[in-house]
Protein backbone atom coordinates (compact mmCIF):
# COMPACT_ATOMS: atom_id res chain seq x y z
CA UNK A 1 0.00 0.00 0.00
CA UNK A 2 1.15 3.27 -1.28
CA UNK A 3 0.58 6.42 0.83
CA UNK A 4 0.96 7.54 4.84
CA UNK A 5 -1.29 5.98 7.10
CA UNK A 6 -1.65 7.41 10.45
CA UNK A 7 -3.13 4.82 12.95
CA UNK A 8 -4.50 5.43 16.53
CA UNK A 9 -2.56 8.48 17.36
CA UNK A 10 -2.42 9.97 20.63
CA UNK A 11 0.02 12.55 22.09
CA UNK A 12 0.09 14.01 25.34
CA UNK A 13 2.75 16.97 27.02
CA UNK A 14 2.00 17.89 30.86
CA UNK A 15 -1.43 18.36 31.54
CA UNK A 16 -2.35 18.69 27.14
CA UNK A 17 -3.99 16.09 25.25
CA UNK A 18 -2.48 17.44 22.08
CA UNK A 19 -3.70 14.36 20.35
CA UNK A 20 -6.31 12.24 20.56
CA UNK A 21 -6.93 8.83 18.52
CA UNK A 22 -5.80 10.25 15.00
CA UNK A 23 -6.85 8.35 12.06
CA UNK A 24 -6.20 9.44 8.71
CA UNK A 25 -4.57 8.42 5.36
CA UNK A 26 -2.16 10.81 2.91
CA UNK A 27 -2.58 9.16 -0.28
CA UNK A 28 0.35 9.58 -3.12
CA UNK A 29 0.30 12.44 -5.33
CA UNK A 30 -2.30 14.85 -3.80
CA UNK A 31 -2.42 18.05 -2.10
CA UNK A 32 -3.60 18.20 1.33
CA UNK A 33 -4.64 21.40 3.54
CA UNK A 34 -4.35 20.77 7.35
CA UNK A 35 -5.94 23.49 8.80
CA UNK A 36 -6.51 23.94 12.61
CA UNK A 37 -6.26 26.93 15.65
CA UNK A 38 -3.28 27.69 16.75
CA UNK A 39 -2.83 24.85 18.96
CA UNK A 40 -4.85 22.28 17.95
CA UNK A 41 -2.17 20.20 17.37
CA UNK A 42 -1.58 20.37 13.77
CA UNK A 43 2.19 20.54 14.09
CA UNK A 44 2.50 17.50 16.71
CA UNK A 45 0.86 15.58 14.37
CA UNK A 46 3.69 16.45 11.51
CA UNK A 47 5.68 15.93 14.11
CA UNK A 48 4.65 12.48 14.88
CA UNK A 49 4.77 11.67 11.13
CA UNK A 50 8.17 12.87 10.35
CA UNK A 51 9.37 11.21 13.96
CA UNK A 52 10.50 14.13 15.74
CA UNK A 53 8.43 13.35 18.16
CA UNK A 54 7.12 10.12 19.30
CA UNK A 55 2.99 9.36 19.76
CA UNK A 56 1.77 7.44 23.41
CA UNK A 57 -0.25 5.46 21.52
CA UNK A 58 -0.95 4.70 17.49
CA UNK A 59 1.64 4.50 14.66
CA UNK A 60 2.40 5.54 11.57
CA UNK A 61 3.33 3.83 8.43
CA UNK A 62 4.87 4.57 4.67
CA UNK A 63 3.77 2.98 1.61
CA UNK A 64 3.22 0.18 4.25
CA UNK A 65 5.80 -0.19 6.45
CA UNK A 66 6.09 1.22 10.25
CA UNK A 67 8.03 4.66 10.15
CA UNK A 68 9.15 4.95 13.39
CA UNK A 69 13.24 4.66 13.29
CA UNK A 70 13.34 3.05 9.92
CA UNK A 71 15.57 5.39 8.19
CA UNK A 72 14.09 4.34 4.22
CA UNK A 73 10.60 5.53 5.34
CA UNK A 74 11.71 8.46 6.68
CA UNK A 75 14.15 9.59 3.44
CA UNK A 76 10.91 9.21 1.74
CA UNK A 77 9.21 12.17 4.08
CA UNK A 78 10.72 15.81 4.32
CA UNK A 79 9.39 18.39 6.97
CA UNK A 80 9.62 22.09 7.04
CA UNK A 81 8.75 23.66 10.14
CA UNK A 82 9.90 26.44 13.04
CA UNK A 83 12.16 23.54 14.53
CA UNK A 84 15.67 24.43 12.39
CA UNK A 85 17.29 21.44 12.15
CA UNK A 86 20.57 23.36 10.75
CA UNK A 87 23.43 24.74 13.28
CA UNK A 88 22.30 28.59 13.68
CA UNK A 89 25.59 29.52 12.19
CA UNK A 90 25.06 27.81 9.12
CA UNK A 91 25.25 29.69 5.99
CA UNK A 92 21.86 29.04 3.70
CA UNK A 93 24.34 27.80 0.62
CA UNK A 94 26.01 25.34 3.36
CA UNK A 95 22.83 24.30 4.44
CA UNK A 96 22.00 22.96 0.66
CA UNK A 97 24.89 21.15 0.57
CA UNK A 98 24.29 19.32 3.67
CA UNK A 99 20.41 18.56 2.50
CA UNK A 100 22.03 16.94 -0.76
CA UNK A 101 23.78 14.30 1.72
CA UNK A 102 20.84 13.52 3.74
CA UNK A 103 18.92 13.30 0.23
CA UNK A 104 20.50 12.42 -2.80
CA UNK A 105 17.15 13.41 -4.63
CA UNK A 106 17.35 17.25 -3.57
CA UNK A 107 18.49 19.08 -6.82
CA UNK A 108 21.22 22.00 -5.72
CA UNK A 109 20.90 24.33 -9.13
CA UNK A 110 16.76 24.00 -8.60
CA UNK A 111 17.49 25.67 -4.90
CA UNK A 112 19.99 27.68 -6.40
CA UNK A 113 17.62 29.26 -8.82
CA UNK A 114 14.72 29.63 -6.49
CA UNK A 115 16.72 31.28 -4.02
CA UNK A 116 17.39 33.81 -6.82
CA UNK A 117 13.90 34.34 -7.60
CA UNK A 118 12.92 34.86 -3.89
CA UNK A 119 16.08 37.09 -3.65
CA UNK A 120 17.55 34.71 -1.04
CA UNK A 121 20.93 35.50 -0.08
CA UNK A 122 22.73 32.17 0.26
CA UNK A 123 25.68 34.05 1.65
CA UNK A 124 23.91 34.36 5.01
CA UNK A 125 23.51 32.68 7.91
CA UNK A 126 20.81 31.08 8.76
CA UNK A 127 19.84 32.83 11.92
CA UNK A 128 20.25 36.05 10.84
CA UNK A 129 16.98 35.73 8.33
CA UNK A 130 14.33 37.83 9.12
CA UNK A 131 11.07 35.48 9.75
CA UNK A 132 9.60 35.77 5.70
CA UNK A 133 13.05 34.70 4.57
CA UNK A 134 13.24 32.00 7.19
CA UNK A 135 10.17 30.91 6.03
CA UNK A 136 11.54 31.39 1.96
CA UNK A 137 14.47 29.33 2.80
CA UNK A 138 12.82 26.70 4.15
CA UNK A 139 10.26 26.65 1.15
CA UNK A 140 13.07 26.29 -1.24
CA UNK A 141 14.56 23.21 0.46
CA UNK A 142 11.12 21.70 0.46
CA UNK A 143 10.23 22.53 -3.34
CA UNK A 144 13.89 20.97 -4.21
CA UNK A 145 14.17 18.01 -1.77
CA UNK A 146 12.02 15.72 -4.57
CA UNK A 147 11.30 13.04 -2.07
CA UNK A 148 7.20 11.65 -2.68
CA UNK A 149 5.62 13.62 0.71
CA UNK A 150 6.35 16.83 1.79
CA UNK A 151 5.07 18.58 5.01
CA UNK A 152 4.89 21.84 4.77
CA UNK A 153 4.23 23.56 8.61
CA UNK A 154 3.41 27.39 7.98
CA UNK A 155 5.11 27.68 4.88
CA UNK A 156 4.22 31.80 4.61
CA UNK A 157 4.84 32.85 7.48
CA UNK A 158 5.74 36.45 7.45
CA UNK A 159 5.87 36.16 3.49
CA UNK A 160 4.79 39.30 1.79
CA UNK A 161 1.86 38.99 -0.56
CA UNK A 162 4.34 38.99 -3.95
CA UNK A 163 6.38 35.89 -2.43
CA UNK A 164 2.88 34.33 -1.14
CA UNK A 165 1.88 34.02 -4.71
CA UNK A 166 5.19 33.11 -6.09
CA UNK A 167 5.40 30.24 -3.58
CA UNK A 168 1.54 29.16 -4.48
CA UNK A 169 2.76 29.35 -8.16
CA UNK A 170 6.05 27.08 -7.97
CA UNK A 171 4.56 24.55 -5.68
CA UNK A 172 2.07 24.18 -8.32
CA UNK A 173 4.11 24.05 -11.01
CA UNK A 174 6.80 21.31 -9.47
CA UNK A 175 3.71 19.26 -8.30
CA UNK A 176 1.89 19.12 -12.58
CA UNK A 177 5.53 18.12 -13.50
CA UNK A 178 5.54 15.57 -11.05
CA UNK A 179 2.98 14.91 -8.82
CA UNK A 180 3.97 14.44 -5.31
CA UNK A 181 1.93 14.56 -1.64
CA UNK A 182 2.46 17.92 -0.30
CA UNK A 183 0.76 18.67 3.03
CA UNK A 184 -0.02 22.43 3.89
CA UNK A 185 -0.62 23.24 7.11
CA UNK A 186 -1.04 27.02 6.98
CA UNK A 187 -3.79 29.87 8.83
CA UNK A 188 -4.30 31.87 5.58
CA UNK A 189 -6.67 29.20 4.16
CA UNK A 190 -8.59 31.49 1.48
CA UNK A 191 -5.19 31.51 -0.03
CA UNK A 192 -4.42 27.95 -0.30
CA UNK A 193 -8.22 27.03 -0.81
CA UNK A 194 -7.20 27.43 -4.70
CA UNK A 195 -4.48 24.93 -4.44
CA UNK A 196 -5.68 22.29 -2.24
CA UNK A 197 -7.01 18.99 -3.44
CA UNK A 198 -8.41 17.24 0.25
CA UNK A 199 -8.91 19.24 3.33
CA UNK A 200 -8.53 17.83 6.71
CA UNK A 201 -9.65 19.99 10.15
CA UNK A 202 -8.33 19.30 13.53
CA UNK A 203 -9.66 20.25 16.14
CA UNK A 204 -8.68 20.57 20.14
CA UNK A 205 -6.80 17.38 19.05
CA UNK A 206 -9.34 15.25 16.43
CA UNK A 207 -9.81 15.15 13.41
CA UNK A 208 -13.22 16.71 12.54
CA UNK A 209 -13.25 17.09 8.80
CA UNK A 210 -11.10 15.15 6.30
CA UNK A 211 -12.76 15.67 2.83
CA UNK A 212 -12.10 17.06 -0.59
CA UNK A 213 -12.67 20.41 -0.96
CA UNK A 214 -15.11 20.30 -3.38
CA UNK A 215 -17.39 18.39 -1.40
CA UNK A 216 -17.09 20.53 1.72
CA UNK A 217 -17.70 23.56 -0.26
CA UNK A 218 -20.68 21.97 -2.32
CA UNK A 219 -22.10 21.14 1.23
CA UNK A 220 -22.30 24.19 2.98
CA UNK A 221 -23.89 27.58 2.20
CA UNK A 222 -25.25 30.57 3.98
CA UNK A 223 -28.91 31.12 4.25
CA UNK A 224 -29.68 35.13 5.42
CA UNK A 225 -33.19 36.99 5.16
CA UNK A 226 -35.19 38.51 8.14
CA UNK A 227 -35.03 36.97 11.82
CA UNK A 228 -38.26 35.20 11.97
CA UNK A 229 -37.88 34.17 8.39
CA UNK A 230 -34.47 32.48 8.77
CA UNK A 231 -35.71 31.05 12.21
CA UNK A 232 -38.66 29.27 10.75
CA UNK A 233 -36.18 27.89 7.77
CA UNK A 234 -33.84 26.71 10.34
CA UNK A 235 -36.68 24.91 12.22
CA UNK A 236 -37.59 23.72 8.65
CA UNK A 237 -34.54 22.06 8.21
CA UNK A 238 -34.21 18.02 7.36
CA UNK A 239 -31.86 16.33 9.75
CA UNK A 240 -28.47 15.95 7.26
CA UNK A 241 -28.05 19.53 7.80
CA UNK A 242 -26.77 21.40 10.78
CA UNK A 243 -26.22 24.83 11.57
CA UNK A 244 -23.06 25.48 12.51
CA UNK A 245 -22.79 29.20 13.24
CA UNK A 246 -24.88 32.42 12.72
CA UNK A 247 -24.49 36.05 12.42
CA UNK A 248 -27.67 38.53 13.43
CA UNK A 249 -27.40 42.55 11.85
CA UNK A 250 -29.95 44.68 13.07
CA UNK A 251 -33.09 42.78 11.64
CA UNK A 252 -31.22 40.56 9.21
CA UNK A 253 -30.00 37.13 10.28
CA UNK A 254 -27.19 34.65 8.11
CA UNK A 255 -27.11 31.10 9.16
CA UNK A 256 -24.05 29.17 8.19
CA UNK A 257 -25.31 25.62 7.19
CA UNK A 258 -23.11 22.33 6.96
CA UNK A 259 -24.98 19.09 5.00
CA UNK A 260 -28.11 18.58 3.03
CA UNK A 261 -30.33 21.42 3.18
CA UNK A 262 -33.02 19.63 0.48
CA UNK A 263 -33.98 21.73 -2.88
CA UNK A 264 -36.90 24.17 -0.81
CA UNK A 265 -35.56 27.90 -0.54
CA UNK A 266 -38.54 29.84 0.53
CA UNK A 267 -39.29 33.20 -1.28
CA UNK A 268 -37.35 36.58 0.41
CA UNK A 269 -34.42 33.84 2.03
CA UNK A 270 -31.02 34.44 0.01
CA UNK A 271 -29.14 31.36 -0.08
CA UNK A 272 -24.82 32.12 -1.17
CA UNK A 273 -21.78 29.59 -1.34
CA UNK A 274 -19.26 29.71 1.69
CA UNK A 275 -15.86 30.03 1.47
CA UNK A 276 -13.44 28.15 3.57
CA UNK A 277 -12.24 30.49 5.45
CA UNK A 278 -15.79 31.82 7.03
CA UNK A 279 -16.60 27.60 7.22
CA UNK A 280 -13.53 27.29 9.37
CA UNK A 281 -14.26 29.89 11.27
CA UNK A 282 -17.46 28.82 12.39
CA UNK A 283 -16.62 25.39 12.53
CA UNK A 284 -13.73 26.11 14.94
CA UNK A 285 -14.78 28.95 16.60
CA UNK A 286 -15.99 27.47 19.70
CA UNK B 1 -3.89 71.53 11.92
CA UNK B 2 -5.04 68.27 13.64
CA UNK B 3 -3.38 64.90 12.45
CA UNK B 4 -0.02 63.28 11.58
CA UNK B 5 2.49 65.23 8.88
CA UNK B 6 5.51 63.39 7.47
CA UNK B 7 7.54 65.70 5.57
CA UNK B 8 10.34 64.57 3.34
CA UNK B 9 12.07 61.84 5.49
CA UNK B 10 15.01 60.11 4.71
CA UNK B 11 16.56 57.24 6.40
CA UNK B 12 19.70 54.89 5.80
CA UNK B 13 21.61 52.33 7.38
CA UNK B 14 24.57 51.41 6.21
CA UNK B 15 24.32 50.73 2.20
CA UNK B 16 20.23 50.68 2.58
CA UNK B 17 18.40 53.69 1.71
CA UNK B 18 15.02 52.45 4.03
CA UNK B 19 13.45 55.72 3.07
CA UNK B 20 13.64 57.95 0.39
CA UNK B 21 12.17 61.77 0.96
CA UNK B 22 9.03 60.54 2.17
CA UNK B 23 6.05 63.17 3.06
CA UNK B 24 2.36 62.10 3.93
CA UNK B 25 -0.52 62.75 6.00
CA UNK B 26 -2.45 60.83 8.46
CA UNK B 27 -5.50 62.41 9.14
CA UNK B 28 -7.56 62.20 11.92
CA UNK B 29 -10.55 59.38 12.51
CA UNK B 30 -9.10 57.49 9.50
CA UNK B 31 -7.88 53.50 9.06
CA UNK B 32 -5.17 53.43 6.82
CA UNK B 33 -3.37 50.25 5.31
CA UNK B 34 0.64 50.79 4.81
CA UNK B 35 1.27 48.41 2.34
CA UNK B 36 4.67 47.66 1.26
CA UNK B 37 6.80 43.78 0.35
CA UNK B 38 9.25 42.65 2.77
CA UNK B 39 11.74 45.38 3.42
CA UNK B 40 10.36 48.20 1.78
CA UNK B 41 10.70 50.61 4.63
CA UNK B 42 6.83 50.10 6.52
CA UNK B 43 8.47 49.60 9.91
CA UNK B 44 11.24 51.97 9.64
CA UNK B 45 8.92 54.77 8.95
CA UNK B 46 6.65 53.59 11.77
CA UNK B 47 9.70 53.56 14.07
CA UNK B 48 10.66 57.40 12.67
CA UNK B 49 7.07 58.90 13.62
CA UNK B 50 6.91 56.96 16.77
CA UNK B 51 10.32 58.15 17.89
CA UNK B 52 11.97 55.02 18.01
CA UNK B 53 14.43 55.81 15.30
CA UNK B 54 15.53 58.97 14.19
CA UNK B 55 15.55 59.94 10.41
CA UNK B 56 19.01 61.48 8.47
CA UNK B 57 16.56 64.63 6.96
CA UNK B 58 12.84 65.54 7.51
CA UNK B 59 10.56 65.44 10.38
CA UNK B 60 7.01 64.57 11.80
CA UNK B 61 4.77 66.65 13.17
CA UNK B 62 1.36 65.95 15.29
CA UNK B 63 -1.17 68.12 15.74
CA UNK B 64 1.05 70.60 14.53
CA UNK B 65 3.89 70.29 17.07
CA UNK B 66 7.12 68.57 16.08
CA UNK B 67 6.96 65.19 17.78
CA UNK B 68 10.92 64.68 18.33
CA UNK B 69 11.74 64.21 21.97
CA UNK B 70 8.16 65.99 22.56
CA UNK B 71 6.61 64.20 25.65
CA UNK B 72 3.15 65.32 24.87
CA UNK B 73 3.37 64.60 20.97
CA UNK B 74 4.29 61.08 21.67
CA UNK B 75 1.77 59.86 24.24
CA UNK B 76 -0.96 60.59 21.61
CA UNK B 77 0.81 57.79 19.67
CA UNK B 78 0.93 54.40 20.49
CA UNK B 79 2.90 51.71 18.39
CA UNK B 80 2.67 48.01 18.68
CA UNK B 81 6.07 46.29 16.58
CA UNK B 82 8.15 43.23 16.62
CA UNK B 83 10.17 45.05 19.05
CA UNK B 84 8.85 44.58 22.75
CA UNK B 85 8.96 47.41 24.74
CA UNK B 86 8.48 45.23 28.18
CA UNK B 87 10.95 43.19 30.02
CA UNK B 88 11.16 40.05 28.84
CA UNK B 89 10.32 38.36 31.79
CA UNK B 90 7.38 40.54 32.67
CA UNK B 91 4.08 38.80 32.96
CA UNK B 92 0.80 39.85 30.52
CA UNK B 93 -0.63 41.46 33.88
CA UNK B 94 1.64 43.18 34.88
CA UNK B 95 2.60 44.51 31.33
CA UNK B 96 -0.69 45.62 31.78
CA UNK B 97 -0.59 48.14 34.68
CA UNK B 98 2.63 48.84 32.91
CA UNK B 99 1.13 50.61 30.42
CA UNK B 100 -1.64 52.30 32.61
CA UNK B 101 0.97 54.74 34.45
CA UNK B 102 2.32 55.77 30.43
CA UNK B 103 -0.90 55.70 28.79
CA UNK B 104 -3.35 57.13 31.75
CA UNK B 105 -6.33 56.58 28.98
CA UNK B 106 -4.82 52.31 29.03
CA UNK B 107 -8.78 50.97 29.81
CA UNK B 108 -7.45 48.14 31.91
CA UNK B 109 -10.46 46.16 32.57
CA UNK B 110 -11.19 46.30 28.44
CA UNK B 111 -7.79 44.58 28.16
CA UNK B 112 -8.75 42.21 30.75
CA UNK B 113 -11.77 41.32 28.18
CA UNK B 114 -10.49 41.11 25.15
CA UNK B 115 -7.80 38.77 27.06
CA UNK B 116 -10.31 36.84 28.04
CA UNK B 117 -12.04 36.45 24.12
CA UNK B 118 -8.53 35.76 22.74
CA UNK B 119 -7.89 33.40 25.66
CA UNK B 120 -4.58 35.10 26.36
CA UNK B 121 -3.33 33.98 29.59
CA UNK B 122 -2.41 36.96 31.47
CA UNK B 123 -0.45 35.14 33.69
CA UNK B 124 2.21 34.22 31.36
CA UNK B 125 5.77 35.48 31.04
CA UNK B 126 5.51 37.63 27.82
CA UNK B 127 8.55 35.71 26.57
CA UNK B 128 6.98 32.64 26.57
CA UNK B 129 3.99 33.51 24.17
CA UNK B 130 3.88 31.70 21.21
CA UNK B 131 4.25 34.03 17.88
CA UNK B 132 0.50 34.07 17.65
CA UNK B 133 -0.03 34.99 21.05
CA UNK B 134 2.90 37.93 20.97
CA UNK B 135 0.50 39.26 18.70
CA UNK B 136 -2.46 38.98 20.42
CA UNK B 137 -0.47 40.67 23.62
CA UNK B 138 0.40 43.85 21.66
CA UNK B 139 -3.55 44.31 19.56
CA UNK B 140 -4.91 43.78 23.18
CA UNK B 141 -2.53 47.01 24.25
CA UNK B 142 -3.24 48.75 21.45
CA UNK B 143 -6.95 48.40 21.33
CA UNK B 144 -7.14 49.22 24.57
CA UNK B 145 -4.75 52.59 25.03
CA UNK B 146 -7.57 54.99 23.69
CA UNK B 147 -4.88 57.28 22.26
CA UNK B 148 -5.76 59.42 18.34
CA UNK B 149 -3.11 57.42 16.46
CA UNK B 150 -2.58 53.93 17.04
CA UNK B 151 -0.52 52.26 14.19
CA UNK B 152 -0.59 48.39 13.84
CA UNK B 153 2.38 46.70 12.41
CA UNK B 154 1.77 43.24 11.64
CA UNK B 155 -0.90 42.81 14.00
CA UNK B 156 -1.53 39.24 12.34
CA UNK B 157 1.29 37.60 12.47
CA UNK B 158 0.73 33.87 13.53
CA UNK B 159 -2.84 34.67 14.44
CA UNK B 160 -5.24 31.64 13.19
CA UNK B 161 -8.54 32.67 10.97
CA UNK B 162 -10.63 32.60 14.26
CA UNK B 163 -8.70 35.25 15.72
CA UNK B 164 -7.69 37.71 12.90
CA UNK B 165 -11.15 37.76 12.31
CA UNK B 166 -11.81 38.77 15.52
CA UNK B 167 -9.36 41.50 15.63
CA UNK B 168 -10.69 43.05 12.64
CA UNK B 169 -14.57 43.02 14.41
CA UNK B 170 -12.86 44.74 17.61
CA UNK B 171 -11.03 46.88 15.89
CA UNK B 172 -14.35 48.22 13.75
CA UNK B 173 -16.02 47.73 16.95
CA UNK B 174 -13.90 50.17 18.82
CA UNK B 175 -13.49 52.60 16.06
CA UNK B 176 -17.44 52.96 15.39
CA UNK B 177 -17.67 53.71 19.16
CA UNK B 178 -15.46 56.39 19.35
CA UNK B 179 -12.99 56.78 16.00
CA UNK B 180 -9.42 57.37 16.14
CA UNK B 181 -6.83 56.97 13.62
CA UNK B 182 -5.44 53.28 12.89
CA UNK B 183 -2.36 52.30 10.29
CA UNK B 184 -2.39 48.93 10.07
CA UNK B 185 0.86 47.85 7.99
CA UNK B 186 0.05 43.86 7.01
CA UNK B 187 0.93 41.35 3.92
CA UNK B 188 -2.68 40.40 4.22
CA UNK B 189 -4.12 42.59 2.26
CA UNK B 190 -7.21 41.23 0.81
CA UNK B 191 -8.46 40.46 4.53
CA UNK B 192 -7.57 44.16 5.53
CA UNK B 193 -9.27 45.84 2.24
CA UNK B 194 -12.54 45.94 3.53
CA UNK B 195 -11.44 47.51 6.67
CA UNK B 196 -9.00 50.20 5.75
CA UNK B 197 -10.11 53.61 4.05
CA UNK B 198 -6.47 55.11 2.83
CA UNK B 199 -4.08 52.95 1.04
CA UNK B 200 -0.40 53.75 1.32
CA UNK B 201 1.80 51.86 -0.97
CA UNK B 202 5.45 51.96 -0.21
CA UNK B 203 8.05 50.95 -2.43
CA UNK B 204 11.87 50.42 -2.11
CA UNK B 205 11.74 53.54 0.48
CA UNK B 206 9.21 55.68 -1.36
CA UNK B 207 5.47 55.81 -1.44
CA UNK B 208 3.84 55.00 -4.48
CA UNK B 209 0.53 54.95 -3.95
CA UNK B 210 -1.54 57.48 -1.48
CA UNK B 211 -5.25 56.99 -2.02
CA UNK B 212 -8.65 55.97 -0.47
CA UNK B 213 -9.15 52.85 -1.61
CA UNK B 214 -12.20 52.97 -3.26
CA UNK B 215 -10.67 55.23 -6.03
CA UNK B 216 -7.86 52.87 -6.55
CA UNK B 217 -10.03 49.84 -7.17
CA UNK B 218 -12.26 52.25 -9.43
CA UNK B 219 -8.83 53.06 -11.38
CA UNK B 220 -8.29 50.07 -11.83
CA UNK B 221 -9.16 46.85 -13.83
CA UNK B 222 -8.21 43.39 -15.42
CA UNK B 223 -8.62 42.62 -19.47
CA UNK B 224 -8.52 39.42 -20.95
CA UNK B 225 -8.51 37.68 -24.19
CA UNK B 226 -7.22 36.26 -26.84
CA UNK B 227 -3.40 37.30 -27.00
CA UNK B 228 -3.70 39.16 -30.44
CA UNK B 229 -7.10 41.29 -29.10
CA UNK B 230 -5.54 42.35 -25.73
CA UNK B 231 -2.24 43.07 -27.53
CA UNK B 232 -4.38 45.43 -29.89
CA UNK B 233 -6.53 46.97 -27.46
CA UNK B 234 -3.11 47.66 -25.29
CA UNK B 235 -1.86 49.68 -27.94
CA UNK B 236 -4.93 51.56 -28.83
CA UNK B 237 -5.23 52.58 -24.32
CA UNK B 238 -5.29 56.64 -23.95
CA UNK B 239 -2.48 57.74 -22.41
CA UNK B 240 -4.14 58.02 -18.73
CA UNK B 241 -3.86 53.94 -18.47
CA UNK B 242 -1.02 52.55 -17.53
CA UNK B 243 -0.48 48.70 -18.04
CA UNK B 244 0.93 47.48 -14.90
CA UNK B 245 1.21 43.74 -15.74
CA UNK B 246 0.16 40.90 -17.62
CA UNK B 247 -0.34 36.99 -17.37
CA UNK B 248 -0.82 34.59 -20.34
CA UNK B 249 -1.89 30.81 -20.44
CA UNK B 250 -2.15 29.35 -23.72
CA UNK B 251 -3.19 31.75 -26.27
CA UNK B 252 -5.06 34.04 -23.74
CA UNK B 253 -3.60 36.96 -21.91
CA UNK B 254 -4.86 39.32 -18.93
CA UNK B 255 -3.12 42.63 -18.66
CA UNK B 256 -3.57 44.84 -15.33
CA UNK B 257 -4.64 48.55 -15.92
CA UNK B 258 -4.59 51.57 -13.66
CA UNK B 259 -5.67 54.67 -14.54
CA UNK B 260 -8.81 55.48 -17.33
CA UNK B 261 -9.04 53.43 -19.86
CA UNK B 262 -11.86 55.13 -21.97
CA UNK B 263 -15.45 53.59 -22.19
CA UNK B 264 -14.54 51.44 -25.46
CA UNK B 265 -14.54 47.82 -24.64
CA UNK B 266 -13.80 45.88 -28.25
CA UNK B 267 -16.01 42.54 -28.56
CA UNK B 268 -14.38 39.59 -26.97
CA UNK B 269 -12.55 41.26 -24.81
CA UNK B 270 -13.75 40.87 -20.44
CA UNK B 271 -13.03 43.56 -18.23
CA UNK B 272 -12.90 42.62 -14.51
CA UNK B 273 -12.67 44.29 -11.13
CA UNK B 274 -9.02 44.09 -9.83
CA UNK B 275 -8.38 43.44 -6.03
CA UNK B 276 -6.26 45.13 -4.14
CA UNK B 277 -3.76 42.21 -3.12
CA UNK B 278 -3.46 41.34 -7.14
CA UNK B 279 -3.10 45.16 -7.60
CA UNK B 280 -0.10 45.61 -4.84
CA UNK B 281 1.49 42.16 -6.13
CA UNK B 282 1.19 43.57 -9.77
CA UNK B 283 2.75 46.89 -8.70
CA UNK B 284 5.51 45.59 -6.54
CA UNK B 285 6.69 42.84 -7.93
CA UNK B 286 9.11 44.27 -10.26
Amino acid sequence: MRGIEVKNVSKSFKDTQALRNVSLTFEEGKIYGLLGRNGAGKSTLLNIISNRKYPNEGYVSVDGVPAAENDEALRKMFLINEMNLYPESMRVRDAFKVTKTFYPSFDEEYALKLSEMFELNIKKKIKSLSTGYQSIFRNVLALSVNVPYVFFDEPVLGLDAYHRDLFYRLLIEKYSEEPFTAVISTHLIEEVANVIEEVIIIKKGEILKNQSRDSILENSCTVSGTISQVDAYVSSLPAGAEVIGSDTIGGLKSVYICGDTGSRMPEGLERSAMDLQKLFIQLTSM
